[in-house]
């Protein structure tokens, strides 16, 4: 079953200790986008400016990802993010944010993507993913991401959100952000008191934490890597192996979930293997088989 | 089999966010006795001073511990150790270190040690460990762990261990500082240029690596944990439950090592739930298949 998609489209740059580039493709939709097509169709929601390369969309269009709701602000110029990261990769320093076509950007959502079973609300705005969140008709299974801007600056507009979802994506520090809890399992629970009925923690190079709000838990460890070059849409790239794995499958129940944490957490391997999405664009379907299997065999007793 | 296990007996005075405690049971062989002794008989070989406690000597004896090689030297004073945690519990602040007794310490092995087929070169100075390596004939598996001030300053002394021993249990960031390497699996290939066949990397709540010099891997989360309240000496009960373990088995095997694996993330974890080894001393064997239980259940595909 498809999955929608409503986030950012941007032109990143990027220095890790490994290289720098400038202008890549970039976003959180681009990132989920890319890693779920592997598994499932996709439908793309968001804004880029007239600046924004064909070439870039056209990556998009061959990984079959549908760009109908991808919006083309005449005039307007594409949302730039530049970070860097030093020898620890797990924390991103952002050097300028420049949100551009997002300032006021209000996402239409084409008739035909109204019904899409599975939607994901990437890292945007909580206000855009609730205005997105109405505009859908039932769907089988809502997600969202955030990030610490939005539960420091948004945080009525994001308790909201999370009052509407079933399954909230963070990483450590912002549970810990949330929740102003260190113990994961403590601020999980405070999340719960939230609405999600399920959340996937996703700890870096220490792995992913998926738990339901009745106390079950699936805890996987990152995938081993020797080649770490640029970490930038790793959570992303997650959540697109998991919502995809999903909507290929549709079957949420615990041994898909499980199947699903660990796609996602192939998916994030292959994204931090290169710059941007450099990686996951030249991914061969028996690149995840194998990667899936390798991980099962170094994970599993 | 038998384990037979050099390193510390001490009293450790240890403050967390959840309490303090004055001059408790502490030191790196006790934590691994303790709970080596859920799986295996445990010969102990340590010194300490005429101000041990009859009452903590009577602990270990009730775990079936055995102290034959425990000297008494007497006028001689215990070795203390006073360390602190903050929130972050995966590293501790040392507040004093006093070896006293250990540092003229000769190891002693009784003669019905010699033969004992498992050992575990506890961290201590390694000149002691080579010393004690020397005296025990043909065991089947040798163990050892160090730490930060060994790697630093007897690094010549250290590496002539590891090129003695069949497994080397170290942290994270011992792994970097003995390698230069932030990268863990380039850290553990230099470590296996120094001589060991197979290496554990324990990485606090970010789990545990089990890895070969031939490319095997196991990779184990920690075991999820709402109340953390010292983790003084969870390393050293991991790998009381990991030899252990083997030691009662005396299977070497792959699966039988991802087992032992997970008995060590099940020790440590029993270990971190109270001050010292406050909760490994009233452990029942069905507590610990519980938990064995649980972790397969939340890890396990």
């Amino acid at each position: 079953m498809s999955l929608l998609v409503v986030g950012s489209v941007a032109l990143d740059s990027i220095e890790t200790p490994f290289g720098k580039r400038r202008e890549i493709l970039g976003g959180s939709a681009t990132y989920f986008s890319i890693s779920a097509s592997f598994f499932t169709g996709v439908r793309l929601v968001a804004v880029v400016g007239a600046d924004f390369p064909k070439r870039y969309a056209q990556k998009l269009e061959e990984r079959g990802v549908s760009l109908e709701g991808l919006e083309l602000k005449k005039g307007g110029r594409t949302f730039r993010w530049k970070g860097r990261y030093e020898y620890d990769m797990n924390a991103a320093h952002t050097i300028f944010t420049k949100l551009n076509v997002f300032k006021n950007f209000s996402p239409r959502i084409p008739d035909e993507y109204r019904k899409t079973p599975y939607v994901f609300l990437a890292n945007i705005d909580p206000d855009l993913q609730l205005a997105v969140l109405k505009k859908v008709l039932a769907p089988r299974l809502v997600a969202c991401d955030s990030m610490n801007f939005w539960i420091t600056n948004k945080s009525k507009a994001l308790k909201k959100l999370l009052g509407k979802i079933d399954l909230f994506f963070l990483n450590d520090s912002e549970a810990r952000l949330i929740s102003g809890e260190v113990n994961l399992m403590k601020a999980a629970k405070y999340v719960f008191s939230l609405g999600p009925q399920r959340i996937i923690i996703k700890r870096g190079d220490s792995g992913a934490l998926f738990m339901t709000r009745q106390g079950g838990c699936f805890s996987a460890p990152a995938h081993l890597m020797e080649t770490i070059k640029d970490p930038t849409g790793a959570g992303d790239s997650f959540a697109g192996g998991f919502m995809g794995y999903l909507g290929r499958t549709n079957d949420r129940g615990d041994k898909a979930v499980r199947k699903a944490v660990i796609y996602g957490t192939v998916m994030a391997s292959f994204c931090v293997q290169d710059f941007g999405p450099e990686r996951l664009l030249t991914l061969k379907p028996a690149d995840i088989k194998k990667r899936f299997d390798d991980y099962k065999k170094n994970t599993c007793l």
